[in-house]
């Protein structure tokens, strides 16, 4: 049982958590049609990473669409208390956004390898273990998460920490990828800045998504529940979001130097 | 009376299957939007694949939302023995599945003939058979499935013999047109390796469903129930979007090989 059962919620803080999963996945429709639309202004074999974008968008509104209505359902506003109370025949469940992201985690680390110019071994060496590592990182925390608010956390500190070290091997494998990319001779100075940005943007966002996983262990309190709620949108948007921007900006500047300058083309009458 | 019906479950076993039928739709409605965005990779006689994946990949979505949420409106969380119990008014079916499928199996195998290079005598024997066939398949096992927990499984066992034997003859139309394509000059030794993939990921998926299908016998438990679920999920997931990856891998090879490499087309400005 998740530690958003445990709680009742102010009518601000039950108003924050429902507002913000809202707003995240029409963030996340909009992403979606903003990539699908973009997506010519990159060279044919630099697309395949708004098409990634697209896959991670879609599935993260359909999850966040049903986050949003899973937290609405789960607690009824109580006139007497003046507080959204539990629901006794209903449960929160964060578990939606854990199999979410074993679809969009292994998408958006493959994306990277699309962009980036590696050679062929290195390439196909860091695709298969971004997918092996992410979805294990990803299913080692999903089922630690059911043991969040146990009598005894053993089983929670036990995948959490199997989790970790998956964690800390994707982290190690992007730091490989993008130290790699940057070699590329067709990058300029610019183009290592975006590549840098990615590597911070990546260290940030990523790092949200444990100290959420630890917030009833950090802050076991309504307020830990809305702070934990905003971390994981916070986390996903940048992870995802703004990752693309970046990614995306990368091709556009390759795709110029290789002579395809989408906002050059002007027909001839 | 489906298996579904008979059990409560823990809060984690009814997670989890809550949380995997909402993330196979989603992986559903992902893979459309992949499909029809990559299309054009390939040349235009092979873009019929992707268009049958497309609508494939529509109809196992509406069907698997539909399921996710027949699971979710079917049970009811009873704080006394912290466990979901059926709600008394309600029944869960998989029956959404099975007609779902009376789409999707005959679009995907005849989806291979249209990549494949086979005479026009054997490919238009093995759509009709594919289509008869296929169609009969799913019918028959709908028919045996309402009899899963009659006391007396005799129509259960009846109609699922009448289902193998049809299961039996796809079987052996696919390995035919499999081992007919390999006979294409245009095909190397990659493309034979990729028709073999095919051959065994058909193999492995396919034989998932008649296992889901016996799971009322098997294992009639809370567990197998989640089991049965997680089945036809992976099933679903290989037969379908894995099967679509490789076959247009085969497409995008052939294509190549008749002059069109989409990633090699540059505009000039």
């Amino acid at each position: 049982m998740t530690m958003e059962n445990f709680f009742s919620f102010t009518i601000m803080q039950y108003d924050i958590v429902a507002h913000v999963l809202t707003l995240w996945y029409a963030v996340m429709l909009a992403a979606l049609f903003y990539f699908a639309m973009t997506m010519y202004q990159v060279l044919p074999k630099y697309r395949i990473s708004s098409v990634l974008s697209v896959v991670v968008m879609v599935s993260a509104f359909l999850i966040l669409y049903t986050q949003a209505n899973s937290w609405i359902n789960n607690f009824t506003f109580d006139p007497v208390t003046n507080m959204y109370v539990k629901n006794p025949d209903t449960l929160f469940t964060n578990g939606y956004r854990y199999l979410n992201w074993l679809i969009d985690v292994p998408t958006l680390l493959l994306q990277m390898t699309f962009v980036v110019t590696l050679t062929a071994a290195v390439a196909w060496k860091a695709r298969i273990w971004f997918v092996i590592s992410g979805c294990l990182m990803i299913l080692t925390g999903y089922v630690g998460q059911f043991y969040e608010m146990a009598d005894d956390r053993m089983w929670f500190w036990i995948w959490f920490v199997v989790s970790c070290a998956f964690f800390v091997h994707v982290y190690y494998l992007v730091y490989q990828v993008i130290t790699g990319a940057k070699q590329d001779k067709r990058i300029d100075e610019k183009g290592r800045k975006i590549l840098s940005t990615i590597w911070y943007i990546f260290l940030f966002a990523w790092m949200l998504y444990p100290i959420a996983y630890l917030m009833p262990v950090i802050m076991n309190t309504a307020d830990g529940v809305v702070i934990r709620q905003i971390l994981f949108t916070i986390a996903d948007v940048t992870a995802k979001v703004i990752y693309w921007v970046l990614l995306s900006q990368l091709a556009f500047m390759l795709s110029r130097s290789e002579g395809y300058d989408y906002n050059a083309i002007k027909k001839k009458a």
